[in-house]
């Protein structure tokens, strides 16, 4: 293990972290706050250590998927613990466990919460908790991919660690250029939100926040009652925005180079919105009686359904007192969640339907043993490694839900309570149902409940294996 | 299709089924009751209706993979048509829909009741109730095997739909013989049961019964409050044969053919027994305070533990009272289940080891991208067909699952039912949470929701496929 190229990569991490805090300093200075003095500090205090670590380059700048792992399971930890220094010290009732929690929900676009209260927080702190939403969502290290050309030959280790979903890889000729063209993909998203919802009469700032959660698939809000109080119009511009940013954006990729016949046929986008649009008819149908008519039911299914499966976690309602059959389909998007190369959180669709797409060859042989038949996507044969992990990703997946809802379950909230944080957090969803449900936090938890759902969300967000390796000892076993 | 060899196949079981029903008509001979004329006129058409069936000898006995599959799926579902009469019949308050649930719940060894009150029955008629369970465990069809010579050929066609497990056909060089040594082993364990219940102080009638449904893994009890009335040393019996009884039956077929060494380090069975007894423990610590103290937790722990991972579902005491960490816990092993070649139900603790050694091959691969390395289990590297048949089958439960849970929840019982409820039919346990936890049952649930649960059994018990071709239209197209 290069341990000196790992700790010069998060120091340029934490550099990169200490100028983007500067923004919500800037936003503390227009509202005259006096935490704005607190995040100044922390932003000097990242920068200071991200300097000492990568003041100069290691003589070995040898960079191997070990490596890479490494780098990005410790960059997401760091850039958290310095990111929850202002939260922690600005806010009364707020433990540093607590602010690490709430630090860690914004970075993996999560948005679950353990503040009880938000609106009473200043302004600049609400901003750095919502922008870091806005930062984790693309996935800061595209960012730093951008700008740190050492690293550009072996960065592929990178992205595979790193982006959502099983095929990332393969979109990536030349990683330099695509992060640029996703990241300014990204701003392009991010402005056209804040302009429309200022047109609609929000202000600059709680239009800038809702976006910076919306893009990000995050969901922090800023108002104690989450969205219940926007105008119809409003909730459904941050609804279309929700689904826009859980779309693979490989999609937005092709029709900026053009490729609109491409563009158009994505398998994945396809199915995504075919199962959004599913699901969000069966649980208005299902609702019709909670809200008086099928419209009223549909427009609330619209959004509820859009924003748990981008994994985006506002809500409009307190979907938790909705009926069973309601309740259990926003589970099931909430595991499938958005499109691979989204900012989302969840399985991701492509997994979906190439898991069924397994299923259905495996019948078909069953049937016809002698048929021979190649799996498929995007038009393009899959090939065996890209089935092998994902195949490898469920195991995985179904082992740390398993374990984690074993450990939550010593705390002894009850059945739902426990189930749903897990699932709410692993898959960067937010909000649960009961005790953490859309009306609810996750305050009440242990510390040690709150640690597992932190690890829950880092390895939901990093795809998995990342994490995995960090807390295992083959990973600082020499090559045999 | 051979639609011909089909039906004389499912003609055969019927025949069998037949003489089976003579077993409880016997016994209702023996307390002199009515019932037993129902039943003898079950026999009769069940009989009648299987000769018509099976008269003489389709001209094709051509029977490959999906001729195998439809048999076995049609077989369970007529079997347990025609052995849901007598209950339907005799027991005043139970319709056609409760008394097939019930049967489907024997054959299926699952357990999971609809009725409210069991002990007002005539003995004859629970008699037969736990008697499908001995029926249905071992699979009737390695009976059917063993006394139909023209299937030989192809049985293996049938063991692989049949047969718990990934890999059972391994096993079985001549099935007819394997099938008959298998059917030895499972009736003497039975009679060992019967006699050591009998030295305990219990009737030969409650003894037989009980015997039925630990051998078979089933779980029917004839007591209202199951086996919370029978002594310590009672549930100690019945737990030790619950264990044996979930572990793999090629170990003590390797015992009957004297290899010893090989039955002894199965590694299959040393990770069902270790981890029997992590859970146990855990779980004993977990409800020390419950009971008073370690000792009587452990006592609880011991027999509910066993009855849970083995799929067998009796329950000495309502762990649906216990602390969540103990219910998760309880999950947990349900999902795991028993080993495979056993009469367990659940994932099969086979899978569950080889899907470990799964992910630790792939973190491996990060961490030493250039290490080469073969999975092995029980010694012998495992097969490509073997891991995918694997993988294949994790998507497919989890489909299903999902699936079943959603349309259940259309019933809209609360969350903990509507999922354990299907995690307990699925299984093929019995038990699960809340409203059907030990102390409740399935009446309450709709006609709708019941259909699903009775496939959900059925599933589980036939591993998946067949059940699912059943109702695709891919299974009756021609051949391309």
């Amino acid at each position: 293990m290069n341990k000196k190229m790992v700790a010069f990569f998060v120091g340029r991490v934490l550099r990169i972290e200490a100028v983007l805090l500067l923004v919500p300093a800037l936003v503390s200075l227009i509202y005259m706050e006096k935490s704005g003095l607190v995040i100044v500090a922390c932003a000097v205090a990242t920068f200071v250590t991200g300097y000492l670590l990568s003041r100069k380059h290691p003589a070995n700048m040898s960079f191997y998927t070990r490596e890479g792992i490494m780098a990005v399971a410790l960059s997401w930890i760091f850039m958290s613990i310095f990111g929850a220094i202002p939260l922690w010290v600005s806010a009364a009732h707020v433990g540093f466990t607590d602010a690490l929690f709430e630090t860690i929900s914004g970075f993996t676009t999560t948005g679950a919460s353990i503040l009880t209260e938000v609106e009473s927080l200043p302004k600049g702190i609400l901003f750095w908790r919502s922008f870091t939403h806005w930062v984790g969502g693309m996935g800061i290290l595209v960012f730093v991919l951008a700008i740190l050309p050492e690293a550009a030959g072996d960065s592929i280790y990178l992205m595979r660690a790193e982006s959502p979903g099983p095929s990332v890889g393969k979109l990536v000729p030349k990683v330099k250029t695509t992060a640029k063209i996703l990241y300014q993909i990204y701003i392009a998203i991010t402005f056209a939100e804040i302009i429309v919802l200022i047109l609609t009469g929000m202000s600059v700032y709680e239009a800038s926040v809702i976006s910076f959660g919306t893009v990000g698939t995050g969901g922090f809000a800023i108002r104690n009652n989450g969205c219940f109080s926007y105008t119809p119009l409003q909730q459904t511009v941050i609804t279309i925005f929700m689904i826009i940013c859980g779309a693979n954006f490989n999609v937005y990729f092709l029709m900026v180079a053009k490729k609109w016949k491409d563009a158009l046929k994505s398998e994945e986008v396809l199915s995504y919105l075919g199962i959004y649009a599913v699901a969000t008819i069966a649980v208005a149908i299902n609702i019709r009686n909670v809200f008086g008519s099928f419209g009223e039911g549909l427009r609330h299914s619209f959004f509820n359904v859009a924003s748990v499966m981008t994994t985006t976690g506002f809500a409009i309602s307190d979907f938790d007192k909705w009926p069973g059959f309601s309740r259990i389909m926003l589970l099931v998007v909430m595991f499938i969640g958005g499109c691979a190369g989204s900012t989302a959180g969840g399985m991701k669709v492509s997994r979906i339907v190439i898991g069924f797409k397994t299923i259905r060859k495996e019948l078909e042989h069953f049937v016809h043993p002698r048929s021979v038949k190649i799996l498929k996507f995007e038009g393009k044969p899959i090939e065996h490694a890209v089935l092998r992990g994902i195949n490898v990703y469920f195991l995985t997946y179904t082992t740390i839900f398993a374990a984690s809802i074993l450990l939550v379950a010593l705390d002894g909230k009850d059945f739902t309570t426990t189930i749903t944080s897990v699932i709410a957090t692993f898959n960067n969803i937010g909000p649960g149902l009961d005790m953490v449900g859309p009306c609810g936090n996750f305050s009440e938890f242990s510390i040690f409940a709150k640690y597992v759902l932190m690890f829950d969300m880092l390895a939901g967000r990093l795809e998995l294996f990342p994490m995995l390796l960090l807390f295992l000892p083959m990973t600082y076993k020499p090559q045999k």
